[in-house]
């Protein structure tokens, strides 16, 4: 019997009083809210950790727990026993590892495609995109980002493209269905002097009513009865770290939890009520960079934009709480060691990612300079031979290109000299396959089962909020 | 209202058959089974995979779905909802990674202490061991192993030791407490002849009842009606894979599943029930050597043993299944790439491990000989160069010491040139902090939330089957 049909035929509301001491006592026992979980969502928020390996969980947590008392958000819902928990099979048509487009199509289509698209097969058949669903079915439909609002996290939930890489015309997309809050990055791909065609995509939303933001000043004072696109760097925001330990930084961006929050504002009171996904896309940047504090606080970003959904979901009683990631990267760890704790502990003093200590170095730049920037950075004293190491990659550096490491930085040198003291460990700079963990709270929570596939979730979505899969 | 209480009240019962329908909808929607999870465990099966990070249980999930169609039993049991999940935090006293001894103590001792003993804190305190209080409490105990049977995850269920490494002391223990059945490798902790105080083991477990047996065909052959000590080999047994391929270790060493199976025979008779600790050990060894064939077939066998101990439980109604691992080692995965589905399927090849691979090269081996040997057991082609690299090892090898590769044989080489051709990377040879999954089915079950420490699971197992620990 489903969800639906069991409250339509009312039987638990006519056994009558007797029965509820019971009933809640077991439903109490086994962690099963009744007041909450048999509703209808009418809106949902989920949030994804980009390439977030279950050791990139745990070290957040270990780093929480060990420097404050008190671990993470995401945690701290299984500790109280508020979610649904399940493993997720995130492969894709093309690979048992999947890439973001494929993994966020997967849910915005669901349907698995090959690794790059977005939401359209091989085959050239389009899927229609959920959030394109919920808007057609009256609500409220958003994303906000740490990379550039047109990267392959939102634009799978918005729209059909044979290409991720065509942000310029995703972002045109983005007005053509007018999503009513989309923030991040991506300055790239929305103004004329960037663009290929030179169209002034920011003229063009605020035509169309959409009121452009480009400061956390300006995010905050927007209007929420008009819809809002927000871009607050060129192309993804800085590392949570990087913008932590800059003033400059810290007044003109604002954290994913800030975004989460004016984003929820903006659309909680429409009537039919709202989706938003929010993703921590520079985790995964960071590991493809083998990036611990980068990794570290990115995540501990997306954590604290997970209270500012639980926060608005416990006291509204009808959203959905998704908390997940699109799949494992580079599987970090905490490795065994006689100084495993006082090593990871090193990394509270680290004050900058290693994109930032790697980008201050050039073919100039002497040893003594790089020393002095690492241990500024990470507290390390490297040796001369180790940085003269790291000196010799930018003898030659060929020109830009490639979607992670643009300037080929020495991200994995750096990071296999830090792992000496700070104990953590790195399979590779890519993707793995392994299965990802996902929780739930709220209405629709009680229909996850502990093992799904990617696609299923998309179904899910759809039934929790009773729309209908008629598209 | 705890589970016993609600029990003696006999609410439930005297509510009438009219309740039972949408109480049994309602747990029948959210996975839960009425009839099981409420009774008392009788009987405790504790299976761990000893090592496995969430990597290990995806590549033998994937494994067997490409290979076979089908996957992991582990999983299975969650795509059909028959089970209760949480994450462990399997932190030791000492250190945030554990090794197997205060991990197998947390558990066995309900108290985190140093890596390295056994139920002893630093303060000297003796913690009890888990399962000479249910020998206490009338039911039988038994421990099997693809390791020594004195090996680190039995030992910490059964006896107090200052150090893991008192194997033949541990082995005297054993009899000691009259264990009912203890299986798997470890001759040199025995036999008199290998023994520092020339102690016959076997002639002292004899001589007070045991049965004793050192071949499959014997472990069959042994009554029920008496306790047995099974010693297949000198130290641990031999891996799966290398046992699958050769006749002579088919036929004299028993899978992890056949012991299991030979266990419950032996104890599930008895009036009081029983307790069993299955460990696949070298699961563990497979991660510190890297050895990608070693870990997927040991950890395939595991499954195997799983699959055993559930068609019991699910027959008798009163067991309580529990699976898990004790800490993460070396973070496997398989990692992106345009051959990663390619890559991971040549793993179907492999005949044998990198141990198999690695014992059988000499200083005295030739170029040809080594590129022979590595196509025959992976149909990997290497360069004369990187055969070359192998041989360089073996020049010059130091005494045999150390715990997991006292041969000091290049794994850690061997592993980085098959990662080319295998897809699959390793963060080191080494324990990982991972919080690790574990899954519990039948009565108790339903005590388990969704994130526990190590040492609850001490106290779960005593609760689910109503023994006091008052010791
Ligand atoms: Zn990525
Ligand atoms: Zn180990």
């Amino acid at each position: 019997m489903n969800r639906r049909n069991f409250f339509k035929k009312g039987s638990l509301v006519a056994l009558g009083s007797t029965l509820l001491h019971p009933f809640d006592s077991l439903a109490n026992e086994i962690g099963y809210d009744t007041t909450a979980k048999y509703k209808k969502a009418k809106n949902i928020i989920i949030i994804v950790s980009d390439g977030m390996s279950i050791g990139t969980l745990n070290m957040a947590d270990l780093y929480l727990s060990r420097k404050t008392g008190k671990g993470s958000n995401w945690l701290s819902l299984y500790k109280e026993n508020k979610v649904s928990r399940a493993l997720m099979d995130m492969a894709s048509a093309s690979s048992i590892v999947t890439d973001s487009a494929a993994a966020s199509s997967s849910w915005g289509g669901g349907v698995r495609i090959e690794n790059g698209g977005l939401n359209i097969s091989k085959s050239g058949e389009a899927h229609f995109p959920i959030w394109q669903k919920f808007k057609k079915a009256g609500k409220k439909a958003g994303c906000v980002t740490t990379v550039p609002i047109t990267h392959a996290t939102p634009a799978g939930f918005c729209v059909n493209s044979k290409s991720r890489n065509a942000q310029e015309d995703i972002a045109e997309k983005y007005l053509e269905h007018k999503f009513d809050v989309m923030m991040g990055g991506g300055d790239d791909y929305f103004a004329s002097n960037k663009r290929k065609d030179k169209k002034d995509m920011y003229q063009e939303f605020m035509t169309k009513g959409y009121q452009v933001v480009n400061t956390k000043q300006a995010m905050f004072s927007a209007e929420t009865n008009k819809p809002i696109l927000g871009v607050f760097d060129d192309n993804a925001l800085p590392y949570a770290i990087d913008r932590k330990n800059s003033k400059e930084l810290t007044q003109k961006i604002p954290t994913l939890a800030e975004m989460t929050k004016k984003a929820i504002e903006a659309m909680k009171n429409h009537d039919q009520g709202f989706v938003l996904q929010v993703e921590a896309g520079k985790v995964d940047w960071a590991a493809h960079g083998n990036d611990i504090a980068g990794l570290i606080h990115d995540q501990i970003d997306h954590d604290e934009a997970i209270q500012v959904a639980m926060d608005f979901a416990e006291q509204d009683g009808e959203t959905l709480v998704i908390i997940t990631t699109d799949h494992g990267n580079a599987n970090p760890g905490v490795i065994y060691g006689s100084k495993a704790n006082a090593n990871f502990d090193s990394i509270q003093n680290y004050k900058h990612t290693n994109e930032w200590v790697l980008n201050g170095i050039g073919k100039e730049t002497s040893i003594s300079q790089i020393k002095e920037r690492i241990h500024y950075a990470n507290t390390i004293a490297l040796t001369n031979e180790e940085c003269k190491q790291l000196l010799d990659y930018y003898k030659d550096i060929p020109t830009a290109n490639g979607l992670y490491n643009p300037k080929h930085l020495p991200f994995n040198l750096l990071a296999t000299m830090q792992k000496l003291h700070n104990s953590v460990g790195w399979i590779s700079m890519q993707h793995s396959a392994d299965y990802v963990e996902l929780a739930m709270y709220g209405p629709g929570s009680q229909l996850l089962k502990p093992f799904i596939k990617n696609t299923d979730l998309h179904y899910l979505m759809l039934e929790a909020a009773e729309v209908e899969n008629s598209f």
